[in-house]
């Protein structure tokens, strides 16, 4: 079996490799197909984005195509940064984390509850044959910590494990994350379609 | 523990009793305490409402909650029934179903790709310490199918299985559906803070 995984984005293709490494699974990704050009995302969801880039590099590429979309969404700030984390005020994450402060102190607020969403799609041509969402709950820190992971992870406080993701390595965060969550549900799907008894 | 899961409806609630029987939990649900008013379903996604829900009976009971909020998503139609799938064209389901299959030929459609979505939320007072989405890939009937399920289950044709919800026992129905994985999540979860060292 052949899958591609379309993303180009390298902390996520470690956390999803390291998933899906016990699979008889030829993994592709975006950077073995550098001709094919990237969809907009013009999904209002992170649901709809993943559909939107599984069908389209699916249809692209004619390959098996698993996509994802992901971010977070933190409630006092209606959801924000939501389908828009990647470029919400900007790319700078010192910057981000300070945003999101000041946020919080015009609404009289020193943490929120948030979550971190991962949506995943799987596309064969332009069917959607399978699709998962990963949640993890959370708060937003009074500061940003740990060096590990990527992208929002140092101001995200879990308070099972009383730190923030970026305070753990790969596997611990696997174990709990959202995106984590999404694709060991692929995992589970593209197992059992190789042996359809036990579907799904 | 106790835990309070905020339904009335006993479709719903038969799916989740049976997934949370090995537990170790005094399961209480809405018929339980009808003195409860219900609140107003103002989300406009299935994780908004049932966060929503899970933190208002938390709140008024002191109980850990449990809620969800589901529906069906079609994608030709914009994703509607959506949030509103309860009442989408009133609640008689042959109806709806004629509705679903009148705006699709209006389309010039015979089918379309869909999905049933189960956000499940979990409060205490009024923190959400847990949160799961479940969702199921599948396609609507060209006319409805089997007399088991409830609501939309007779028009969702599921591929894998090569029939509808409808026509799947309940045991094999949960095995796959949104509910099933939303709520088999939120039992993992409830394992895990029993026993802290294999959190979460």
């Amino acid at each position: 079996m052949t899958l591609l995984v379309a993303t180009t984005n390298p902390g996520k293709l470690r956390e999803i490799e390291a998933i899906l490494a016990d699979m008889p699974i030829r993994l592709l990704t975006l950077r073995d197909l550098p001709a094919v050009e990237e969809p907009e995302e013009t999904g209002t969801t992170f649901a709809e984005n993943a559909r939107l880039k599984a069908r389209y590099y699916a249809q692209a590429t004619g390959l098996l195509t698993a996509a994802d979309d992901s971010g977070l969404e933190i409630d006092a700030l209606d959801n924000a940064p939501g389908v828009h984390s990647a470029r919400w005020h900007g790319t700078d994450y010192a910057f981000k984390f300070e945003k999101i402060h000041e946020l919080l102190r015009e609404r009289g607020l020193a943490t929120s509850h948030a979550r971190f969403v991962c949506s995943v799609a799987l596309a064969q041509q332009a069917a959607i044959v399978f699709e998962a969402e990963g949640i993890v709950s959370g708060e937003i820190a009074a500061e940003p910590r740990g060096g590990n992971g990527f992208g929002y992870d140092p101001l995200f406080f879990y308070r099972p494990f009383n730190c923030t993701l970026a305070e753990l390595d790969q596997e611990r965060k696997s174990s709990m994350s959202h995106r984590g969550k999404a694709f060991r549900a692929l995992r589970d799907y593209l197992h059992a379609i190789r042996t359809p008894q036990s579907l799904p």
